[in-house]
């Protein structure tokens, strides 16, 4: 099909994902407006993905949609904020085909209803390289209340959501195909879809000390909380939560502990809290239907990390993935 | 110089850009906190720029940083915003220089001083394609009075601020070579160096009807501000403020008075307001120190517009730079 221009696309594509908000001016100003919640700050983050470096270019088009958007939505859960809307800048490859666009505008619209979003703004170029995408988040959290990767005092208990390395196993599945495992599919929609948990983001103010989202690994990520708080921290591999694939892989030798916490893109909440709130972190655990593991604890020592597994400490080189 | 990794660069060059806001968090959260500021409106905008087609690989890394932030600021300019900060996210090639990425830094902070704002987050990542940059950038104006492209009147009076086209002569500068011309060099720095219309922008707040920043070229802006307001505008070309450096090469016939109003660039505001207005904008050139030119009409008639030479119609196929 022959492509149109840019102001056509945008009227056919992204105009119908900017209606609900007011302050998106149905894309047709230069900028967008927003009201600002009372009593509320704003937060902002900002991720970009390139083709063939944070996704594949045979990925489908809605599910790189919605990976860009969740991965922005998880730095919001990381600071306890609600989301609001969004910006997205997209630079498409000359070649690119309608459809492509198509299913991708409608990847943002399934999620956008799923996290009662809209798209506010922004830009699309085209580029003679891979296809490069941008998006910004914006969110809201109570005046002062927002959750901060510094925090963590000594004495305190760090904890993770959900279950981790099941999106490194994803990739594995993405790049290397099928591995004749029930969980294929499983690890797959990890990787293609993460799950950014705002319901626990929003949750822990009042109760986590320091937060951070699983985006580097769970090793680098533990690295950052020590080093922003300026604690020692000391993570248990063996109480790291790992799924049944996981597990199953890690039984067949294709996969290691090592793997699971260095590679990153889990997109669960990592944070410390002190003791006295172990309680309410088991009740919003079971409230929200999430699992929350206590994995380590927060140490009085120089800032740094140690990982133990079963009492022996494991040196791993290179935490996580450097992004670039 | 051997490249370091990502989080020895952004300590190096960017975390030195987001020290005045508290709400940057030093950039080692996983996004930014703003406390909106009281009984005003937010205003977002986004803007993307590829090598090769936004600007030239061999464009100084920090000019490039300069326009990138300077066309997002005149996008605020264009609803009658303050500028407060920005989120940038850069692809860089996997070969980029420290240098221009130090360079490309000391641009930001350039520009950071003089319109008073702070770098609030973002990201960097690696492409193997043209370096891709994308910002974010966010402003404030009074609640509910951000001024837009719908809005303008049959009755009101079409001004443009500036001179128009310079920034299409400096790009034949920039891509062809000096022309011998002592304004050579103005040209080009209007081409890598615009000036985004803060002062006039929130000054039109109470007198301008529309308001648009002329990215795409006069003549497509003018109809953006036509279709959104649902008017028809008439344009008197021969009105239209023009540089000396314009006015030589027109004189040399190397440049044409349709070259000006589509070559777009230019970042001056295109905007109506009713004729009682017409003291209020004489007075706001004056202060400001701005000209400002009355170049049209807005007519009762449907939406379109029209561009006249001396009363004679002209027909431009294709009204402006079309992105993609």
């Amino acid at each position: 099909m022959p492509r149109r221009g840019e102001f056509s696309l945008i009227e056919t594509y992204f105009v119908p994902l900017a209606t609900r908000q007011v302050g998106a001016l149905g894309l047709k100003d230069d900028a967008a407006l927003l009201s600002p919640p009372a009593n509320c700050d704003l937060v902002f983050t900002k991720d970009a993905m390139v083709a063939g470096i944070h996704f594949l270019p045979t990925d489908p088009p809605d599910l790189v949609a919605r990976k860009l958007l969740r991965v922005n939505l998880s730095d919001l859960a990381a600071m306890g904020a609600d989301p609001i809307g969004y910006l997205l800048a997209c630079a498409w490859p000359q070649t690119i085909e309608e459809d492509w666009i198509a299913s991708f505008a409608e990847g943002l619209n399934q999620d956008q209803i799923e996290f009662h979003i809209d798209l506010l703004g922004g830009d699309t170029v085209s580029t003679s390289g891979p296809m490069t995408l941008s998006l910004t988040a914006i969110g809201s959290c109570p005046k002062g209340k927002a959750i901060r990767r510094r925090g963590a005092k000594p004495g305190d208990v760090l904890y993770v959501s959900g279950t981790i390395g099941d999106s490194g196993l994803g990739l594995c599945v993405a790049t290397e195909g099928a591995r004749g495992s029930a969980f294929d599919e499983q690890m797959l929609a990890r990787y293609q879809v993460p799950e950014p948990r705002l319901n626990l983001g929003r949750s822990l103010i009042g109760i986590a000390s320091s937060l951070i989202d699983v985006s580097d690994g769970l090793a680098a990520d533990a690295e950052h909380l020590a080093m922003t708080s300026e604690v020692f921290i000391s993570v248990d591999l063996e109480r790291v939560p790992l799924s049944d694939g996981v597990i199953e892989a890690m039984a067949k030798g294709t996969y290691s502990y090592i793997d699971a916490v260095t590679a990153g893109d889990d997109y669960e909440l990592l944070f410390t809290a002190a003791q006295v709130h172990s309680n309410d972190i088991a009740n919003l655990a079971d409230q929200l239907g999430i699992p929350i593991q206590a994995i380590g604890d927060v140490l009085d020592l120089d800032p740094g990390v140690r990982l133990l597994h079963n009492a022996a400490e494991i040196d791993i080189p290179s935490k996580g993935y450097a992004h670039f």
